[in-house]
């Protein structure tokens, strides 16, 4: 099987010129993994650049069959890896077999659901509004508009999915997929799962013929790599998963360019659960068990952690309680993605505990070792919470907080008082729901996805999903990060007046070759032309 | 008819609290006209924009029909201004009557576009998936997505387009037809037509009796009361047209604040020409008196006036040359929207006109009183041009620029050396356009709209077109202030996970009520589920 190089890869080559390397470490063990990364130097990234907009030229205007073909064929060389991939993954990230064997899946049909979106065509939003020439006191000219993609991009990589959110992942695929070429910052936590994962894209190149550049892998631990990216002026827009100092950092540099660009950052989010009085009385021990397993998953580490519960006071609380001390005491401790990650989890679990506020509602059995962390349940009631605002923020790890109203006044000032997540989620009847109209109301303007008895870990990958939300969740509230919609963030609508039909793309011409979904004068139609 | 009050409208109030006073001057005679305006106070800003947070929770989820009938109405109301409003916006602005009317018309058509986008309501780009409860090993759930509101947008009127991109122009339409609601600030050199349309708002409201607080029109010459608008926690988004440097500094501040929001500021542009070898041959006398028809329509003020042409040397450059002299000399001096306006123009005149490589290859013949302007066409080589890249700024008036490039490579340079526009045009025989598909591939990725044999001047306001383009065209590249597009600018998405039908909005119900496209799992379709 392949081996690890340590190199950044530069479009088809590897470039190792910096003198900065790291190495990646296993977090179970703590000890370092073979192979030694170099950090890309200024003049490898811009090479990469500048390969990027070479290759951009030729890429945006293939046939979109060579373009579904390519992101195919990216699915097919991951599969090849096989258990390389999955065992690399594993000595990098601590995550299970199971986990990383889910994850790969999903990254392929990732690939293979944009493959569709690109071969359907529709998504490109053409619309066509034929000439009138004997129009008063104007002629009406023929205007003809679609998306086209924007450059190449900026995409960083999560430390939290090494698959499905990193060189490959919904970012990677949605730009190639819009017809962007690809520079992708590789996260310092999974360095040769990202090698492994940028040559079988690099192979998917060769395999489908497309250009040299199309794709480049950086590697570098230190800010000033990824800030090189985001400020070079030939980098179109960026996507990144990540935190939210990082997310925000690279907002405001990417807004004080000389050419502002876009930036969809991901940062994060503490995803409120509101439980609502009937679905607290049928059914708390069934609530607590599956909270548990959610704020529990992947050892807490998911952009989607419910990370806040809010309850209204009732005589089944304390059943509720119970449940969830009974259900967390269960829970192993589990092996976070780093040391840092780790620290940083200690430290909001510290200061949760030293507020004279908070309670220690639950935790796990299991005794902590050095490098693993035990899930908890804090309590509060809605008081205390809502005059400490930092208690709203991500404790990222296996944690949540419960919340408990004095009232259902209560318990809507506490929505209200929300700032953006990328989700909620609502436990209820539906007699909970007619009563709780407002409350779907109010978080419907906090959060990108809204969950009825369900929890929000699980992204389902499909065309209606959203994976974003107000700020500070994302950078972009007006975009999801999942789902097919995400295609949209790397492209923008240019018109062409007047054109002759040789000088149109295919997609807008009157034979509709392509036959794609148009708007015709206002009217939906796959109809040619004439 | 209506009479002038001079105060904000705070909803369905008027207001007059501030001591800040200003008036509207007639730009031809430069006397002051009736009524006094009062700048807008921090209080009665706040009160408006408070308004319009209420009223959007109403608003946001009316009926699409009772949306589109106040859309209508809004037009109606409009149109019963009559002769009022055409004769004070002619005073304010110097524009000519009959360009008045079309505006007016314009404005009109564009608020009845939107009632049928409304309407058919296929906009919300709804997505259902269904669920597949015993999909392995997870199962999949029912997720269904749809574009709500933002919530309150400010919106900023531009100077050039009373009506049309004023108090009720496509900002303002777009905003309501998504949705919001809309805090308005005047400009400040058309306040009384500003008024009167915003009365016409006012009178819809009450006529199709939705909340107080779904419009406020806010006065205020002071770069403070802008700001104060986009500063404020409960606005949503900002909508804008005018300088550079306005826009600018207002995306800045969006950024800035502790949630930033998407600014779409439209900030003009010089829309360049290329003329083409063919087309010079076949048509120079044409495309001359067409150019000159173009960039000093409206005395130059509009957002698509070309003010860079670029030529290559030939023989029948002379006979272009002449043309343009010919053509520039019998166009009438114009009088400007304001004396800042003119001086501005004056300023750049003079700068272009002092330089060493510039020539004044043309100017009217009637010569410039106090406040009017006469057109000019300049012209240079692009050695210099690409020299010199202050001489890519916009200069806001009745003039424009040639430059003769020695060969398609220099014509090509110049192109690729183009900042952001909003419109490109290139003019050509269709030969040409063969030879040139270089050119094409260059311009589409600086420009929103691209033009061919025709001229940027008149912005058709349908589904098609885009009228937007990278920065510093805009600050939001992604979207356009024109046509029926414009409206995704005031929506973000959310999705809705496994919730009952009766939670559901109406849109993503299963019965589809409203008969609108949706993409269920996938498919493009107007059935019903199940």
């Amino acid at each position: 099987m392949t081996k690890l190089t340590g190199y950044n890869l530069i479009g088809l080559e590897g470039s190792a010129r910096g003198e900065q390397t790291f190495l990646a470490i296993n977090p179970s063990t703590l000890i370092p993994l073979d192979t030694t990364f170099y950090e890309a130097t200024f003049p490898e990234i811009d090479r990469a650049i500048v390969k990027a907009e070479e290759a951009f030229l030729v890429y945006k205007s293939i046939h979109p069959e060579a373009r579904a073909r390519f992101l195919e064929t990216i699915a097919e060389e991951i599969l090849e890896l096989d258990d390389t991939l999955i065992r690399r993954c594993m000595d990098e990230t601590a995550l299970p077999e199971a986990r990383l064997i889910g994850e790969r899946m999903r990254t392929v049909n990732q690939l293979r659901l944009f493959a569709s979106v690109v071969r359907d065509g529709s998504w490109v939003d053409a619309r066509i509004d034929t000439a009138t020439p004997d129009r008063r006191p104007f002629p009406k000219p023929d205007i003809r508009q679609m998306q086209i993609p924007l450059g190449p991009v900026g995409i960083f990589g999560a430390s939290n999915f090494p698959l499905a959110f990193s060189v490959a992942g919904g970012d990677t695929s949605s730009a190639f997929a819009a017809g962007c070429t690809v520079v992708f910052k590789a996260h310092p936590l999974h360095p040769g799962t990202s090698e492994l994962v940028g040559k079988a894209i690099q192979e998917a190149i060769r395999k489908t013929d497309l250009p040299d550049g199309i794709f480049s892998l950086i590697h570098g631990p230190s800010e000033k790599v990824g800030m090189t990216i985001v400020e070079h002026h030939k980098i179109a827009a960026i996507g990144f998963t990540g935190s939210f100092n990082g997310g925000k950092a690279i907002f405001d540099a990417a807004n004080k360019r000389d050419i502002p660009i876009p930036v969809f950052a991901e940062m994060g989010s503490i995803n409120p659960v509101f439980i609502l009085p009937g679905a607290l009385k049928e059914r708390n021990k069934a609530i607590a068990k599956e909270l548990v397993g959610s704020f529990t998953l992947g050892v807490g580490q998911f952009c989607t952690n419910p990370g806040l519960v809010v309850t209204l006071k009732s005589s089944e609380s304390d059943q509720f309680y119970q449940a969830l001390k009974n259900e967390t005491a269960e829970v192993g401790s589990g092996t976070m993605l780093s040391e840092r990650i780790r620290m940083n989890y200690r430290k909001g679990v510290k200061k949760l505990k030293e507020s004279k506020g908070i309670k220690v509602l639950a935790s796990s059995n299991t005794p902590e070792k050095e490098n693993n962390v035990k899930s908890r349940v804090f309590s509060t009631d809605a008081d205390f919470f809502l005059r400490n605002k930092d208690l709203a923020e991500e404790v990222f790890g296996p944690s949540t907080l419960i919340v408990a109203a004095q009232s259902k006044e209560e318990m809507i000032n506490v929505a209200k008082n929300l700032e953006g997540h990328l989700t909620a989620t609502i436990q209820g009847t539906e007699q909970d729901l007619a009563g709780y109209t407002d409350l779907i109301q109010i978080l419907e303007r906090k959060v990108g996805r809204l969950i009825f008895n369900g929890f929000p870990t699980g992204v389902e990958v499909c065309h209606s999903m959203v994976h974003g939300g107000p700020f500070p969740a994302t950078t972009a509230s007006q975009s999801t990060s999942v789902g097919t919609a995400a295609i949209r963030r790397f492209s923008r609508p240019v018109c062409y007046q007047d054109f002759p039909q040789a000088a149109l793309p295919d997609q807008l011409k009157n034979e509709n070759s392509l036959n794609i979904w148009r708007l015709v004068n206002g009217a939906l139609t796959k109809e040619r032309i004439g």
